[in-house]
């Protein structure tokens, strides 16, 4: 019955949670946002990697079974530094994104969008050529996401204008696949499918990683089968802002968010 | 000959290091850039708090004569508690900008924008009711327009309908003088200008700090009289990115920036 943890530089990686609770029903969940230092796709490689190796102690204390990245930034820049230097397995959100749109591209072109942080990691690229060295990636940085998703800007004429300036290259890509490489960016679906038509697909890794998680879960016999799962939220800042944003990242209002110094 | 302290949560505060070297050419300065945990905009009072005193701490070490907080958030939640806790002078941006707005207002009607930390604080209120408890100020947080400064969209029909967005309650209040609350601001001066208009003045703290520290140098007989004053910069993280926006706030190349931990 131990907790699954899970940890994000904020608020995005409830768009994970809402996927795990909506496939593990029966796991109980830890989840961190380290909102004292948020944002992170704005900062080195060497700080971020402190950042994630701070929050995954904190976890650890709390007994967790196993970490989920639910950072794209985190993920492209720290795991695989430190993924192996626990004693629980962690799993971020590129790999489970990057199988998925190497499966789903049919003209074998797909696009990336992401924080600074994650396009200049290039760990998408990296990770698609694995699967399929033959598969042609378009990476592009759509910083004023974040800051559009966080304020509520997820329609209108301000947001399509600067999603139509962030998405022209993949257009003129011709990608058939684009991954939302980050974890704010499901909240503007609508916006980005609409600026990229209807027949490009789009990769949600928050849903990928679930499904990596209960797999993993599955095969280590780590798995709750019965119960229903419960949540614990805990922030290094601002309990009541995370609590507000929460209902738009997680679909349901959050209480009890507990605010703790992770150093 | 000991220097000038400055420190900000980024970049921004070098809209005032741009000022203190046209006011006072004679000073050297230190600068210390929190780009680790930047923003501070978004977080907590009790947190602002904490981080401000462990950038105090590291300008001290630099045996600092004086300091200048040239952080909005910081001026408007910390300063108030911590001023008076440390060996030299602190001076923050709010009770400079405040007293300008009350001498440029004629019809006693002034407006604030800044971070959603600031306008909570209501610091610049209290300070304009100190100068003149006639004056009626209404306060709006303007969260896009830090992100926008430092993406570069300065400009265009984006910034202009978040713009008319954010300053509508400032039109229908009618007021004619607006404080510049945030140091990101003045890179967006020109559209705040047009969308309130151009019988509305705009008051810049960064231009009103610069007199400030000039006015209190003097009295306490600590001012530079000669030599052309050099300024060393520190930051918490990405000292290039930090170089590379330095340009757009300060109006020159930044070399030399050097990371630290702070804490």
């Amino acid at each position: 019955m131990r907790p699954i943890g899970v940890f994000d530089s904020g608020v995005g990686g409830l768009t994970v949670v809402k996927e795990l609770i909506r496939q593990l029903p029966h796991e109980n969940i830890v989840y961190f946002g380290d909102t004292a230092r948020v944002p992170y796709g704005i900062k080195s490689k060497e700080t971020v990697i402190r950042f994630s190796i701070e929050n995954i102690l904190f976890l650890l204390k709390r007994d967790v079974k196993f970490i989920c990245v639910a950072c794209n930034t985190v993920s492209s820049f720290a795991l695989p530094e430190i993924k192996n230097h626990f004693r629980v397995p962690i799993v971020g959100v590129i790999t489970p994104g990057a199988r998925e749109a190497v499966y789903a591209t049919r003209n074998k072109r797909v696009g990336v969008i992401g924080t600074k942080g994650t396009v200049k990691s290039r760990a998408y690229e990296k990770e698609i050529k694995q699967f399929d060295p033959q598969v042609k990636v378009t990476a592009v940085a759509c910083p004023l996401f974040v800051p559009f998703a966080e304020e509520g800007w997820t329609s209108g004429a301000v947001v399509t204008t600067v999603a139509k300036h962030y998405l022209k290259p993949l257009k003129v890509a011709g990608v058939d696949t684009v991954i939302l490489g980050c974890t704010h960016y499901p909240l503007l679906r609508k916006i980005i499918q609409d600026v990229l038509g209807s027949n490009v697909t789009l990769i949600d890794s928050a849903k990928q990683v679930a499904i990596e998680v209960n797999e993993i879960l599955s095969n280590e016999g780590l798995l709750n089968k019965k119960g229903k799962g419960k949540q614990d939220f805990f922030v290094s800042d601002n309990p009541e802002w995370f609590s507000n944003l929460a209902q738009r990242f997680l679909g349901k209002p959050v209480r009890n968010v507990k605010k703790v110094n992770n150093v």
